[in-house]
């Protein structure tokens, strides 16, 4: 592994992060978007295991350090522009802190009047999350 | 459709945007990240071809209006942070300006030493888009 090669590569926003597009193996289904500093991004191809940048929290984050729903990388891959990333990884029981499957799951109705929840739940995020 | 409680839901960045991402209602590929701000948002829902907002040129831009490989809706998600979309896309074409279906065309190599190309041409640049 040649990180620094790889980082050079890459194209940091001014506060130096990268969107994450996570996609799962299984389902083929997007479920989350998130975000990856220099950190991150090394820490997850060292370990194999999906960390990100927490923007509200301003902290490294290991998915799944809490709730124990971590994410293992499968296949990695940059855009044309060097500025976004897709992971395509194995999502132990779901992405979403609300207990869903796929953070993605509330859906444009057709009449374009609001949002349904389409997703499927898969935890219960009381019996997950630490109070 | 009502357009002004939808977009009360949305939760905007500072600079008024939100990440969308772009996934083929044919392949299930992730083929694109890009930004919308409110127009870009409105008209996407109002023609069912997808709009963005161009952080480099700074304005409106409707996908395919030069090349013709335009985008059309078929569903829409927002996640649970009410900050990023999921659209499911119908793509003419191929969605990347270097002529690939995806953007997402480079892997990461098994050793990690770099990216390879693993995404596929289906069209060529020189011929869709005017000098």
């Amino acid at each position: 592994m040649d990180i620094n090669k790889i980082l050079s590569q890459i194209r940091f926003d001014d506060k130096g992060l990268v969107p994450v597009v996570v996609q799962s193996v299984e389902t083929k289904e997007v479920i989350m978007l998130a975000y990856m500093n220099a950190e991150a991004f090394s820490k997850t191809l060292t370990s194999g295991k999906m960390h990100y940048y927490s923007r509200s929290r301003q902290k490294l984050w290991l998915k799944g350090e809490e709730s124990g729903n971590i994410q293992e990388v499968k296949e990695m891959y940059i855009d044309c522009d060097n500025d976004a990333f897709l992971f395509i990884v194995e999502q132990k029981s779901g992405a979403c802190h609300t207990g869903y499957y796929s953070c993605f799951y509330q859906k444009l109705n057709d009449n374009k009047e609001g949002f349904i929840i389409t997703g499927k739940k898969v935890f219960t995020p009381e019996e997950v999350y630490k109070k």
